[in-house]
């Protein structure tokens, strides 16, 4: 049923996703939001619209903020999108919602937070249903980060719940990491938040004026300081409720710039980039699987594979060699 | 570097993956333990070893066990398999640790609970880290779940935390996904409890001996009662400390199977099909990029992605035309 390449339908498609990118880099934030719409369904208008806008990003600074329930990274994000507007700087933040695999609802009590901006058109916030697709959240976080930096947001930030293995990708996929601590919460909590500060930029100890704050941070510097060969993250001690020690953590962030954390060559960005070209083959291979012909083919495949007559892989061997026998067809 | 398809690399795999198998179809553990290995790090000796074990599997009664952290998954689980054991009943428990995406570090309290369990060859218990791979995490504990159903284990039952989309879409992939309900930890956790519950065949308040427990199933059985075109999933109360409730809950559990919850043609099956055979797919395709030719070519295209010359899709067009191209040479 889908076009093929070069067809009315792809004529289409990039006409709307020039349109959009073009309102949308001239500030139109109704269009930005139906571009990252597109985005996140992963729909062919978003992949013409990213081509387009891809080579006008990699300017914006991405800072992953994540971490157990519980630790307040709503209200930090919302500190720390304050403090930026204080100084007259633009930022962008992407809430990824890991609650339903289902509706993709939004969670955000941030939102409600947030609404002191609703005016403001240097603040933008997104919340990304967490959808299944293979390998899908950390490229379709990746491709709506490229678009809200290619728009210009200096700072675009990745709000994520560090618990689940996605959540955690996405948010080591920023150039800057950081990591929030939470109140102790059992040794499932204690696990999740050691498998945490692994990814960590920076370190932070929230809720700092409840007692024991000083003691936590003091005991994760001794614990994070000989685990590399490289000096260990900084912990800072944040009150995001009343933004103690919110300046200090955006100067840290702002250090990393500095430190060549925004490296084409880095190592994070390498990583990210090579996460979106896996994305981009995935697309592909989705949709020749969905094309007509495929889907026959691959309804097929599923059937047998469910009915345990076929293993996975040699059903993947027949899809293969059929997706292949379609490209050669499609490329001549 | 790697071999063709053939060659005496893939007979030595092959050799290997029939050892393995015989071994462990016979009732040697170890032989069972390193297959699990090879499956979770998707090696070929895996691969080569599912084709041999899938037309073995689908008789056994695949149980998802789900819940936020602090809601007593792990209690329940030992719970649950002290009483099969004393059905005599085999069981597997197959637990997916989120807590870390580098090190894989397994945080299983219940394995020091499971100790009873160490010189009963009826039970085996897993854990699996959740390792970064494109729909990986979904398809590695679909296939470790195919192999000790190949073996003959009754009950392959699967732990997750139901935090991360990844860990909601693995419990969800079970004929029968038992969702935990935890004390209240802030809205955040009330969120994701809501998206969970969507996935829900039995819905299980845990900890039935605080107050307030009757009063929750009874919130629980409101809310899930007209949300869906057919009557709700049962809501049981258990207190897995002591073993209140369990066995009633394990009679629900296995009354799914006589309610065709196993059929070969459910939407399940049909699902965890289909992410088996995108796995099998996946594996094919970043296997063929590691391949030598390709990896030259893939490394540069990342590194054009990173540098923002090329965008993702343009660099995923190319590689696909080399690996189409490699696939065509291949099959002549």
């Amino acid at each position: 049923m889908s076009s093929p390449a070069g067809g009315p339908a792809e004529t289409r498609w990039t006409a709307r996703a020039t349109e959009l990118c073009g309102a949308a880099l001239s500030g139109d934030r109704r269009s930005l939001a139906k571009l990252l719409t597109a985005v996140e369904n992963r729909t062919p208008v978003a992949e013409a619209a990213l081509r387009r806008l891809y080579p006008l990003s990699g300017r914006a600074h991405l800072v992953g903020i994540t971490g157990p329930p519980g630790a307040g990274k709503s209200t930090l994000v919302a500190a720390l999108v304050g403090e930026l507007r204080s100084a007259g700087r633009t930022v962008a933040v992407v809430a990824v919602d890991p609650s339903s695999p289902i509706t993709g609802g939004a969670i955000l009590g941030d939102r409600v937070r947030m609404q002191a901006y609703a005016g403001d058109r240097d603040v933008f916030i997104r919340s990304m249903a967490a959808r299944g697709h293979a390998g899908g959240l950390a490229s379709t976080t990746g491709a709506a980060c490229s678009v809200l930096d290619a728009v210009g947001f200096e700072i675009v930030m990745i709000e994520t719940v560090g618990t689940g293995q996605s959540e955690v990708e996405v948010a080591a996929a920023a150039d800057t990491t950081v990591v929030l601590e939470a109140p102790e919460m059992g040794d499932e909590v204690q696990a999740i938040k050691a498998g945490l500060l692994e990814v960590a930029d920076l370190v932070v100890v929230n809720k700092g004026d409840r007692p024991g704050a000083q003691r936590t941070a003091s005991q994760l510097r001794a614990m994070l300081a000989g685990r590399r060969g490289q000096p260990g993250p900084a912990v800072l001690i944040t009150t995001a409720a009343t933004g103690a020690g919110v300046p200090e953590l955006l100067a840290a962030i702002d250090a990393r710039r500095a430190q060549g954390a925004l490296d084409d060559d880095g190592a994070t960005r390498l990583a990210r980039a090579e996460a979106e070209v896996r994305g981009a083959l995935a697309d592909r291979i989705g949709r020749s699987l969905e094309d007509a012909a495929m889907a026959v083919a691959s309804e097929a495949a599923v059937r047998a594979v469910a009915a345990h007559e076929v293993d996975p892989y040699t059903a993947a061997d027949e899809l293969l060699a059929g997706l292949i026998g379609s490209g050669r067809k499609d490329s001549k």
